[in-house]
């Protein structure tokens, strides 16, 4: 596709909103987490806004604290599938781990869902970081990170293998021959490794868009190993220009070590607009939400980033010191997400509870709080000084924060010629400028 | 309900027909299997049909002979997740098998597509019968029959618990108080049991039927058993009216043993009506398809339902000696249907050639050519005569097949008065009549 946009845009669709407090903001539609037009009406406002995509989380559990934290939103596989009809154009990236999953289940589902939505599925992979999950899939404790990643590798290669197992041309439905289809073009895999055996084929012919695009969102060492060598888009979360293009140069790097081309692998860092038509007004609007968050839920959050470490043994309203928390090398969840968070320790030295609200918006990703233009101007210095091919918004509410930041962010992109006014393309590799994989099985022309 | 059919159909949704040679059909379209416009317009028909539900097989497997046979059609579950916003109010009802998933990912799913439904959800519990299934998910060969409905049983069991885990009120969603769930109403389910250990809650709410309505098609010894204990709704296949009805006074007296009211179980057996406006008509449309068919397809069939037995050592016209077949309590596969297929053989006495050309139609399952009038006919007297409570339409083609008997035998069974004109209700529950279940969680009040 030579008519890509210049820039990226995903939406990063919460249950009401990614500030952790965004339920109770009038802004948002907390009794409507498992009402399906809650989500079609949401997928409208970003296929509206010429989105390359919408992508959904996925724990595999309830967070600690369902008390006060609006939780309990549909299964992304089938939602997506749902969403499919309700869209024409939007990529469609659903969560789903490696960990307590089968790959030829989830390859299906994936190929199904690309079949379904005619080329836009995207699958961000995750190895669940959640202790939580562990225990809804018959484990005492989580695998360690090491075996988590290791186990990601050998599943993904089994996925692709598996939707590589019908060439495209496989089906013939010749009536006049009696031949269904061709079997010299459909291949069994046979795959034997340390944690799968797999025969094949796949049980339905090839995707739409040969595969699913890849997404990763590891940043750890061995995170960004993986996502060098599969993930087609990253999204990550950076609060500095610097860390970010330290993140972006590295991975393309990595990626180029592993043969592939930079351009394809597209990097989203994360990033929580909170618009105001001023600047003041948009603090307002920042310290208004943070004005709603309860320290209980924001301290269980912490403790869960940190492997349950207790943070309530320190006053709320004196500065945490550095060194009380746990080194993230040690960190078995989510490793690159408590340097983050480490980081911004060092750097502003805030108070217990001044953490808190600061990690309530984005909890480690980029809070933006800024007119339009404001915004604007970050997005379009980030990708131009090479730190972001794009970006993973994470509205503070929705659907009222998603609204504006298409009615109100993205005309500026379009005037400056960063952002597509129009789809140029029907798959979602397309709208992100990436190249159809060929069939590993296909013979040569 | 007070306004539930006297009858009950749903339609089972194949590739292009039931029939193995349908593809070959002018009435059934090949090149559509996985294109999702193929299946609303088939959901479509079903529901002008005012059908119960509609239901998709599933084997986690291509079949061998993917060279002559139509497959590769869309994965379940997404699949029902699409066609649930296309569709008003037939119920949806996706095979998953116990065998080779966790039950955590599967309730989740089913959870999901209910409410995404508003509460048309159903699941056919199946434990697998194919060998290829096994090959796909690391087993050398597949696990002993007993083995699979030991499994399935406290599968069923963790899934229902997962379901009930959130009360039905557990959401407050309440603003002033800050409070989003009374943790109180949602449970941990701590199963302990010898296949799983899942610790819960469901990370959604209940499902808007409580639970999803729960299939089977079960029918050995074990597989009744299990009927008995949890199916709603059963398929099953059945030939003449007198094993009908044993296998219907069977499973309702074992579910009376298990204190289940008989009424809650919809007893279906499957039928492929094949219409003609004579009855000579209806036998050359049937002769018209039965030409169609080609020998080595029917043989690999049959071996399949046998554990691999090989057939063609015997001569295709010659009758085939009943002492030639495995004993069908031996068979680890699917037993029921292997007894099924070895009854027509000692009462007809087939030649090989005449039995494959037999079983092309329905595998086992009721065909029946015959006038509109006729069908309806032979629905009404299985239903008098306590052999069902409703029927498995099996269309030998669709979309032709389908058309054709919700135009032509649907007016009859409801000038009969045997057939709704109409939706009374609005969940799948409610079309079969089936009591809403509260959670075991619940407090009585
Ligand atoms: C935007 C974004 C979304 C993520 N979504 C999920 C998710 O849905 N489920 C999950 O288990 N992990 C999720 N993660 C966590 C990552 O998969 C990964 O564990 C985390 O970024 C830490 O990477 P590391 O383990 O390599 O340190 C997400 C991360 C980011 C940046
Ligand atoms: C109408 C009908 C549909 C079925 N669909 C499936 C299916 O999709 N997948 C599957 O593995 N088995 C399917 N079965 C097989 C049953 O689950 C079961 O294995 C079979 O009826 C034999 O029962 P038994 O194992 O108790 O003898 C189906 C059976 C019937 C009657």
């Amino acid at each position: 596709m030579s008519s890509t946009s210049r820039i990226h845009l995903n939406v990063f669709v919460p249950t009401t909103g990614h500030h952790e407090a965004s339920w109770l903001h009038p802004g948002t539609r907390p009794e409507r987490l498992t009402d399906i037009a809650y989500y079609r009406e949401t997928a409208a406002i970003a296929e509206r806004g010429r989105f390359d995509s919408l992508f959904l989380a996925d724990q595999l559990a309830i967070g600690r604290s369902v008390k006060h934290v609006a939780q309990g939103k549909l299964e992304p596989l089938t939602l997506l599938s749902a969403l499919a009809g309700a869209t024409e154009r939007i990529g469609l990236i659903a969560t789903a781990s490696t960990t307590y999953s089968e790959p030829y289940n989830l390859a299906r589902q994936f190929a199904s869902l690309d079949h379904i939505s005619g080329g836009r599925a995207g699958w961000n992979i995750v190895t669940s970081w959640s202790a939580e999950a562990a225990g809804n899939f018959g484990l005492a404790q989580r695998n360690s990170h090491a075996d988590r990643y290791r186990r990601a590798t050998e599943y993904v290669e089994v996925v692709r293998k598996l939707w590589d197992s019908w060439e495209d041309d496989a089906r013939r439905h010749d009536r006049t021959s009696g031949i269904y289809a061709d079997t010299d073009r459909i291949h069994a895999i046979d795959h034997q490794g340390e944690a799968f055996r797999v025969r094949g084929p796949l049980d339905l012919p090839r995707p739409p868009q040969g595969h699913p695009v890849l997404v990763q969102a590891g940043s750890s060492d061995e995170g960004r190993a993986f996502a060098a060598r599969y993930a087609e888009a990253i999204f990550t979360a950076q609060q500095e220009l610097a860390d970010a293009q330290a993140f972006y140069a590295d991975v393309k790097s990595r990626a180029a070590g592993f043969g592939r081309d930079p351009d394809g692998i597209k990097i989203l860092p994360g990033l929580s607009p909170i618009l105001g038509s001023t600047e003041a007004e948009a603090r307002r609007n920042e310290e208004e939400l943070n004005d709603l968050t309860i320290p209980a839920v924001g301290l269980k959050h912490l403790s869960q980033r940190f492997d349950g470490f207790d943070f309530t043994v320190f006053p709320l309203d004196e500065p945490i010191p550095v060194e009380a928390f746990p080194r993230p090398a040690t960190v078995q969840g989510a490793q690159s997400r408590s340097q983050v968070i480490l980081d911004i320790v060092a750097r502003e030295r805030p108070t217990l509870r001044g953490l808190l609200r600061r990690l309530a918006g984005g909890r480690g990703h980029k809070v933006l709080a800024g007119t339009p233009a404001a915004i604007a101007d970050h997005i379009q210095l980030w990708v131009e000084q090479r730190a972001a091919d794009g970006f993973n918004i994470m509205p503070a509410t929705v659907p009222a924060g998603l609204a504006d930041f298409v009615d109100e962010v993205v005309p500026i992109l379009r005037r400056r010629g960063l952002f597509r006014t129009e789809y140029a393309g029907r798959t979602l590799r397309e709208h992100y400028g990436l190249v159809r994989p060929a069939s590993r099985y296909a013979r040569s022309a």
